[in-house]
């Protein structure tokens, strides 16, 4: 296999964006990244997108966006893995890259969340529609029994989900990009709401509409697009059980677990190397969830980290600097791409107000619906 | 890159199966593939589909067939590209194996269409919802417009287009898989109902439910699952304009002709070296179309080139042997992988009443929507 880098990286503003289609979202994203990188062609692309099917009637967006960027003819696929889509459209960018097939891929993540459908119902789609959604639940509902199930099982209180929320919101009060730039406090998060108990709507990731994109070559040609690529050291993907009923505990994300140990494994490195990350925090609760299974923190102490600061700006191992997707916002397809540029920002030293100083080695964990698929990469600054 | 293989093959009947759901389907070709090849385990799935959540409110398919092929844990994919989902999931595993990311990759295709969903109005958002669908037009609309561009640039008759209907028919009453197991005339194809001039109901592939799957690994470890394995020497895949108002001359499909020049030219051959071949006969009209691009005959040829007998089993190049989606059916999802499928047995010796005598070198093309993707694979037995 081949190393590969990421060279260049565009993205909209993560929020309501009503004067955009679809296509205005994809095509701004693109048009950054390839300007970010001076690059005037592409060999393929890769599209991360749920469901623009159901969102605004239209599939097959791949080659219609190529057409809308200009670039009728390079082959264009989009992926789809529920609110993993955006991880996994990485991941095929970087096996096509790696595998010698192509030497310029546009990994690229994009949502429209905002143009009248239902997104509930939409969004209910990633979850069992056999076994789960038919009998009503709805993805609040889903996560609010894994916080129980946490709860019950570790202790975590409902301070330290707010602590999650404060958090992220402080992380994206200094993101440009993010939907929400605003701090709430502890005390707002518990008396906002609530939407499905114990999480109320300061807990949960907004409706958002948005697009990302990265521009990926081997590590071997980098140079000429950036002074400063950043190489993915691994990925690693994983599936679990969709139905919760099926699993053996809630409160652990099996497939979080299990992306994570193949992306450390291809990396040959550990969880006490990451500098920087980015984890999927659609729920305070998963952001919990997550840093465990990740083995940023043991089982069940999640809770505390977040209440603690370990995973603040200036703790031992910052999570979602970016806002995560509480803060920035999380149009679904989209966020797994975006995660990736706030790495690929922060490796680069070039993420502001929200640098982690001294940050060489990052990762990003995306995840689809409550936990059925997780995407993990790891980066490197070169 | 490393040489890659397809060891074993499933796939499900093709037609209005009311008994089985989408992940039913999914798991009857998946296990026949893994039966087929020996195979107790699998590294990586990627799932062809084109709208499971607009067909049946499902999207986040592949962790889902995982689980539900007890494989929960194993790295799970979907993608899109409307009618060419197989194609270009085929492509996704091909360039994973190629890469040496994974040794034991599972492709599969599967649409299940016939739970009541308003066929036509799911299949449109496949065309360019803003300037197509938008006004009206459907996928039968889209391609008389093609129809009646190739008559008027080639001289193309109504006895062309029946002559595509009437070989496939005859093929596909040969392949015990087929929806239409039975042989139709030309007399009867133009006297079927018009669905828009001037397609006839007999020059449409149906509505179909099923799944095809294929399992890929190193070309050079392919012996430990068959005596017979089938090398994939290539893949092409090119995207072209999505709206017919914005291409040039709508009666030759750049995306087909580009995907094959890109497969041709990645295996080293030309049209002249195929010996058999899958094509995407949504409906006739196409059949004719990409037997030109693919350079099987010349532009303006593909007409006469079926009426004459030369595509025909027995014929200079035998296309859709298998009975194509016109006879065999065409779950969207589903047709790419397929078409490897009759390719797969072709080489192998091993189609039965529709053997191709000698055949050595295959070709499938899969065409999204009205040509807007194309996917062309070439394939050797080893």
């Amino acid at each position: 296999m081949r190393d590969v880098a990421i060279v260049g990286a565009g993205m909209t503003r993560f929020g309501e964006l009503w004067r955009s289609s679809l296509r205005d979202l994809f095509v701004e994203a693109a048009t950054e990244a390839l300007g970010h990188a001076g690059a005037d062609h592409l060999d393929s692309i890769w599209v991360g997108n749920m469901s623009a099917g159901q969102f605004v009637g239209q599939e097959h967006i791949a080659p219609l966006f190529a057409d809308h960027l200009g670039m009728a003819g390079v082959p264009a696929t989009r992926v789809e893995s529920a609110c993993a889509s955006g991880g996994a459209a990485l991941r095929a960018a970087f096996m096509e890259v790696a595998s010698g097939a192509s030497d310029l891929v546009l990994a690229a993540g994009v949502e429209k969340m905002t143009d009248g459908a239902d997104v509930t119902e939409v969004l209910s789609t990633a979850a069992d529609q056999e076994t789960e959604v038919y009998h009503g639940v709805t993805f609040p509902g889903l996560y609010a029994m894994i916080a129980r199930a946490h709860m019950e099982a570790h202790g975590t209180t409902e301070e330290d989900l707010a602590a999650v929320a404060v958090k992220n919101h402080r992380h994206g009060a200094l993101n440009p990009k993010a939907q929400f730039r605003r701090e709430v406090t502890a005390e707002q998060v518990m008396a906002s709401a609530l939407v499905a108990a114990p999480l109320r709507l300061l807990h949960c990731s907004p409706v958002s509409d948005g697009a990302a994109a990265v521009l990926l070559c081997p590590l071997s040609e980098a140079k000429r697009y950036t002074d400063r690529p950043v190489q993915i050291l691994s990925t690693g993907m994983a599936s679990a059980p969709m139905a919760l009923a099926d699993r053996k505990d809630i409160a652990a994300l099996d497939s979080v677990r299990q992306s994570a140990e193949r992306a450390y494994k291809m990396a040959g490195l550990g969880p006490g190397d990451i500098h920087v990350a980015e984890v999927h925090d659609c729920f305070a609760i998963a952001e919990i969830c997550c840093t465990e299974a990740l083995g940023f923190v043991d089982g069940g102490k999640g809770g505390s980290a977040a209440r603690s600061g370990l995973t603040a700006l200036g703790g031992r191992i910052p999570v979602n600097t970016s806002g995560g997707l509480k803060s920035k916002g999380h149009p679904v397809g989209a966020t797994g791409v975006a995660q990736a540029i706030e790495i690929f920002e922060q490796l680069r030293g070039e993420a502001g107000d929200r640098q982690v100083k001294g940050a060489r080695v990052g990762l990003t964990q995306n995840m689809g619906g409550s936990g059925a698929s997780s995407v993990v990469h790891i980066f490197k600054g070169v």
